[in-house]
């Protein structure tokens, strides 16, 4: 049921961005980039997240699907630009060359500042958004993406190459980098479809221990992994010099770790008091997928 | 009158700068080059822009110094990215080191991602603007510094280097790259003073033509510039066989191009109806800087 979800999703996601991109109006060879960025197999989990949190609590999707691609783009940039060479200098992503590496660098830097700054215009010009709705939407998203949110992760992430970590710096790291922009899809999910602020304040909680689980679920693949699963070269993180947490304490106390976020996570779901166990659901797809 | 108003403003938006980013927590890295990129010395001429075209309608100033801001960190984001070695590759701005070369590559690109991604939060958190105004502003930013304005610019003029260009095309890429910011700072400042819909379209053109004047002058001055005036190495276009208004046209008839497109923008400025010398002023500077 949980996959039938997904998929269903992440149909309705992929149909709406091609909607969106097909007929934009651009000098070709920055169309076809942008094109390739964006249909380039993401897993789309943050929307549907965000979609996830929404439908808790109302049922007409057409005012979370703006929000939610505009998160897309937020996400999709952010990688096109951590794996060019200054940065993680990844050729691969999800089985496929990065952006850098099929079209060039200076084309990677243009779509993901691209995309960037659409996403907030994508938000902006929604007409199924009202003026608060789309203003507590941006706020969101520029919070979580920005300085002190995703970029500061990005940046400590970069430092802490060849440096020993310890648990906390590592911990500090993942709440920015990949745990800012997965609360803010479910805090804007739960806003849109109108949840009362204590619920949000639950939710976003939730949405902390769900990034942690994430993350360290994608630590552990990253060495425990199959190339063809996960679509990017197993131990890659390590050829970084990366700290993990398998790393730092061991693949069975990182996996005991991830399993006690699962528990904090659930608590906070059930702090939020709502019926949705699509986001359980999902949970559970972040904690043990093999992909 | 008009220096000392430049002079004005520049203090006003620098010391605003120095208040906004000075206590920012952030690691300590990304914080000093993120000054040192604010702080670069640049003439703030787009911010000004704004704020003159606001004053030709109010003179309650709170309203738009965000908004300017958010402006200049956008222009500055977009300078930050085209320096870059895969960019325009230019190791020295304003007669500083870019940040790529005082800092590192990884570093320009966050900074330049987190100034974009800043522009927006900034104007969205604004306690001096109603819902709509920021609405207008985001919309207005986040198109012409998006996709089909100053990005499809900067993709173009870098497609062009190596090639032959015609007139026409080079206009339109001055009129993506730079003209549609340079635009948007005036349409800004009008609307949020207050100007009816006329006035603002009259003064859109009148941006129009100012942003053609601004980008010529840059032209020129890059083959008859001082370095020390100018903070680059005279000739950088000619040395990335980028294709100017001198180069296709001579310099005589650049000129007198300019000198064209100035007596455009005064018509423009008479038919928006208002009494803003300051703007007129602003335009002899752009269109007869040395600098």
């Amino acid at each position: 049921m949980i996959e039938q979800y997904i998929q269903k999703k992440q149909n309705q996601i992929n149909d709406q961005f091609e909607k969106e991109f097909s007929n934009l109006d651009l000098p070709s060879h920055l169309h076809e980039a942008l094109v390739y960025s964006i249909q380039a197999g993401g897993k789309r989990l943050r929307p549907i997240l965000m979609m996830a949190s929404f439908e808790a609590f109302s049922k007409d999707l057409n005012k979370v699907i703006h929000p939610a691609l505009a998160l897309e783009m937020i996400h999709t940039y952010s990688l096109i630009h951590d794996d060019l060479p200054a940065m993680d200098d990844d050729d691969f992503r999800r089985g496929q060359e990065t952006i850098h590496k099929k079209f060039d660098e200076a084309t990677a830097i243009l779509v993901g500042d691209g995309l960037l700054t659409y996403s907030f215009q994508f938000v902006v010009n929604s007409n199924a958004l009202e003026a608060e709705e789309k203003i507590y939407t941006i706020q969101q998203l520029s919070q979580s993406s920005g300085f002190k949110g995703m970029i500061s992760g990005q940046f400590l992430d970069l430092q802490a190459e060849n440096k020993e970590m310890n648990e906390q710096e590592l911990h500090h790291i993942h709440l920015l980098k990949t745990g800012e922009l997965i609360r803010a899809s479910i805090k804007i999910g739960a806003y849109l479809g109108g949840a009362a602020p204590p619920q949000i304040e639950a939710l976003d909680e939730f949405g902390k221990y769900l990034g942690l689980v994430f993350q360290i679920q994608d630590d552990i693949l990253d060495v425990s992994g199959e190339m063809e699963l996960i679509g990017k070269p197993v131990g890659s993180d390590e050829e970084n010099n990366k700290s993990t947490y398998p790393e730092l304490l061991g693949l069975d106390q990182a996996i005991s770790i991830k399993e006690e976020y699962m528990e904090y996570a659930k608590e906070k779901y059930d702090e939020a008091n709502i019926d949705e166990p699509i986001l359980l659901g999902l949970l559970n797809i972040f904690g043990n997928r093999n992909a």
